[in-house]
């Protein structure tokens, strides 16, 4: 755990230049004031906060390469495909939730009409931005985004989570694999495909990001019974208030915990395979699971 | 208007094809069934009809330059678009409409959770289609309907029109040409790209299909105040019922079809510049001002 202050400070280092990087990326704006209005509210969504584990990932898988001078619009691009789910998610016929990071929701500050539309502009614009790479690694990276983000991906997880077949521990695996895995395995991916990596080294990274995905999901299953609303910026006990599958609710509090010290050990073990300086992966794995919100 | 009855056939024969082509994209089906149960709505708001008129134009522009046999894909892309922004366009918060083209529109058939879902991932699988393109073509393509489909695109001309700022004939124009135009100018720019079209060809080739989508508008506005619902598919007299600017509320009923008359000539026009056998395209002007739905 010697290394968690340091992770915590490169976090938030990496997060304020995403930041900056999210609002250039929305500039100008219009001359049309409905259009400038809808360009404030894509702003709202994207600069509320949260910790940028997303782009962090793909900024330092790339970085394992050298290449983390040209990841920042792979990073933003996924985080714009992040904000516009926690858009569309808010919205009163999905998880209908008021609050997002302690601020009010899109659509409780802004109205429906433009929550809608705000995340279908983030999204599409997240396609935009990679069309700044060249064409071959443009289009692997458009592969790699549209899948990890869609019908078989997260989008195919949220129809998982809002009409539920089952509470196996399979199933749970699977729909998180889905609705948060595979965003998080999409950012090692993306890293890796700007980095150039090896196929061998792209497989050992995209297990490990998987491991650190469903590590970060039982993580906030254990936060979300554990912390008061105001530590975890939410409203607490929400999962199963709202009848939601959790492996706290499959596996006990201390199953979870059992499952979760497993889990990132399998996704240390993924890291040992990839022959490179992989420090601050390997940290975020300690920071991960000792996190309190 | 010789060519009226050929424009006809060749619309139904290639909405035929892009039905197919638009089955084949959502393959295969999940083995898990909410999933599936996506796939199925997509399918939904992907077969209910329509003219295909966008799809057409990117077949058909492509024809130009012996390439309509590449061009099924970007076609289909396009189309996934406008089918998503009909989704969202007709969710309660939005224009609350019931029916669509005579049916049930996607959140009455299903639910509202659905049809935002349903939307965005007909918007994310928009661009993995895109990417069976090699490098620079795919790039090309994801840039082009990006920009149409996004911020200061149709989504930009959805908001406009949601909180409208003003009356003026320019103002309605600026709306429609982001709201409507920019993907059927989308259509033609992409049917170039995927021709290889030259920069004066494709400039020609944007003016012609920017002119038709205003004409397009006219018309439907017409229609809207002419026809009744059972003939147009959709409630009748809904642009005033809804307090939204129109050509026809603006310029009257014969001023609105002299502007029609007026905006097909510079369509055509424009075609005069492209020396290739434009037939077609400029029957879909005459087939556009004649139509009845």
């Amino acid at each position: 755990m010697q290394n968690l202050p340091d992770i915590a400070l490169l976090l938030k280092n990496r997060a304020a230049e995403v930041e900056r990087a999210l609002s250039d990326a929305l500039l100008p704006f219009s001359d049309e004031a409905a259009i400038a209005r809808l360009q404030e509210a894509m702003g709202y969504a994207l600069t509320g906060g949260g910790k940028r584990m997303r782009p962090f990932l793909v900024l330092e898988t790339a970085a394992l390469f050298g290449a983390e001078d040209r990841a920042m619009e792979a990073a933003i691009a996924l985080e714009m495909i992040h904000a516009y789910s926690l858009v569309h998610d808010d919205l009163p016929a999905m998880d209908d939730a008021e609050t997002r990071r302690g601020k009010p929701s899109v659509h409780k500050q802004y109205d429906e009409a433009i929550a809608i539309l705000t995340g279908d502009a983030l999204l599409t614009e997240s396609f935009f931005v990679l069309t700044s790479y060249e064409g071959a690694l443009c289009r692997e990276l458009c592969r790699e985004l549209s899948r990890a983000a869609g019908t078989h991906g997260m989008v195919g997880g949220q129809m998982m989570d809002l009409y539920p077949e089952g509470e196996t521990e399979e199933h749970i695996i699977a729909l998180q694999d889905r609705k948060t895995g595979a965003l998080i395995e999409c950012a090692a991916a993306m890293g890796a495909l700007v980095g150039g990596a090896s196929d061998e080294e792209t497989a050992a990274l995209r297990t490990y990001a998987k491991k650190l995905g469903l590590a970060f999901q039982i993580a906030d299953d254990l936060l979300d019974v554990t912390q008061t609303a105001e530590e975890i910026g939410k409203p607490a006990g929400r999962d199963e208030e709202m009848g939601k599958a959790t492996f706290v609710g499959l596996l006990g509090e201390d199953g979870a915990r059992a499952r979760l010290r497993q889990v990132n050990d399998e996704a240390r073990a993924a890291l040992g395979q990839v022959e490179r300086d992989t420090s601050v992966l390997e940290a975020l794995l300690d920071w991960q699971a000792g996190r309190t919100s």
